[in-house]
């Protein structure tokens, strides 16, 4: 798999706008065929930082996401929520493997 | 979920080594009824560094995970291979609700 981890940090007063406009994108993304999980994780010590882990099934999946107007949205929106940069790294599975990701 | 993420910086002659190690940990961990999820990923940019996405059903069934032998072996096998200490931070599941983590 292509996974991508992305981690965000949120303006204290944007955190739970932030939350919404993710659970959001993430419901959708989960619909396309080239995307086997996309998980939002909220740091339990401080709430403005959030982890999202997209799991794509191969590079040019992620590439495709980028296009979809749930993305797009998503962007514009949290675009000024933006406490500092986000970081993206890019990763692929030692376990499990392929079959492992729904 | 209470779900921790370590990350992990192995030294460049203990790559291989590390990744075995954790396999044989990730395929035991799956099997205790408390996590839900183990998984073990690889930086494609700079191979020598992991992270670990371990998703606890709750919080006590993190410390029960320490008790096991298996994450003790693990624990003493990996302890000569590290580059820098481990990094650890706990997060909650915003998406998928506790019914999407298997």
């Amino acid at each position: 798999m292509f996974i991508v981890q992305v981690s965000v940090h949120v303006k204290e007063n944007a955190i739970e706008s932030f939350r919404i406009a993710s659970l959001e994108n993430a419901r959708m993304s989960v619909q396309e065929p080239g995307i086997a999980r996309f998980d939002v994780l909220q740091n339990r010590e401080d709430p403005s930082r959030f982890l999202l882990i997209e799991v794509y099934r191969k590079e040019s999946d992620a590439a495709d996401h980028k296009q979809t107007e749930h993305y797009k949205k998503w962007r514009d929106t949290v675009e000024s929520m933006m406490a500092e940069p986000r970081q993206s790294t890019k990763y692929s599975n030692s376990f499990p493997d392929d079959s492992g990701w729904g």
